[in-house]
């Protein structure tokens, strides 16, 4: 059976490619899996904001918005949280996909290189997320989880949004565009390769 | 000469040594240096509240302390932020003193000893900041250096109970208190010995 899913009429431009049937299949069979995971990645967003701060902490204009960033991660993941509880679950630990750690080896470790790669990477994968809770907010069998990734898909956008104006305030536009270029064709890559697991970036 | 300085009237019992004069006339002498110093501290506290959520991400009733926490030590962190850009100081790298990483070696590497451990110097840390932003509260030049550690210390005391409070919900009253005294002691010999720099937990 070809299942016709609804697809947002609006996605972040700067991602090469759109996600698979296939995932939306997977993610919408483990309904439960998926928050866990969200809730997870919601955390580790909180904790790479946090991670950018302690390694550039005389950087202006950088703690300023990396903060509120880091806050607003954890306030969804406690909204998370409490939808789980609801529900009679709770989080647990989950065998993460290859995405974040295969990301982060196309970080050059020259600087000023490895900051604009931070920036940009961080930016992809509120990209990607946002997508995919698009997805999964127009495509769950039910309306209490429509309801909750609505209210969480928003700020994925926003914060690509920010790390793309940190990025470009910081770096040459050519630089940036370039290298936005070539990472975004490495995210479609890995994350066209990984959908074998029930997670927000399998 | 010798300044009589103002004391708190409360303070956390589980602190076994007062902090001495010498400490708070240098951290007066320094105003500024010490409020980065206490940004950073408040950076690092948040980072140490998601780093024990990620180590024990299905310990029941963890994250959901840990994450307000953490959302509230980079509220105070943003506070500090725009107080310092008021005055047209910012943000910078300050040499950290041994007191963390001191600390962190009392840490038992065996679970649930390490738990503990974790919960209770976290804890230790919080009220000695608690304590030693009092003195700042009572002492500072300023009025509106007074009015912002009055601001900030109260939660100080709040996060030492809470991890407190989750030490004794997962072990028994005798371990619990027992390290507590045995760390406390530890925590007040680092602190004797590293009044060099003004820092907060010099």
């Amino acid at each position: 059976m070809i299942v016709d899913f609804k697809r947002p009429s609006f996605h972040i431009k700067y991602l090469s490619s759109l996600t698979s049937n296939k995932w939306i299949r997977l993610a919408l069979s483990n309904p439960i899996d998926m928050l866990i995971d969200h809730a997870h990645c919601e955390r580790k967003a909180a904790g790479v904001a946090i991670q950018l701060m302690f390694r550039y902490p005389s950087e202006p204009d950088l703690a300023e918005v990396l903060s509120p960033i880091a806050r607003e991660e954890l306030e969804h993941f406690e909204k998370i949280l409490y939808f789980l509880k609801d529900l009679g679950h709770s989080l647990k630990a989950l065998h993460p996909p290859p995405y974040g750690a295969e990301l982060s080896k196309s970080i050059r470790k020259d600087e000023p290189n490895r900051m604009l790669d931070s920036f940009l990477i961080a930016g992809l994968i509120e990209a990607r997320s946002h997508e995919r809770l698009s997805l999964l907010a127009l495509n769950s069998e039910k309306e209490s989880f429509k309801l909750l990734y609505n209210s969480l898909l928003e700020s994925e956008a926003r914060h690509f949004g920010i790390y793309w104006k940190l990025a470009q305030s910081k770096y040459s536009k050519n630089d940036t565009f370039k290298r936005l270029e070539e990472l975004s064709k490495i995210e479609s890559k890995i994350i066209s390769k990984t959908f074998s697991m029930p997670r927000v970036h399998s």
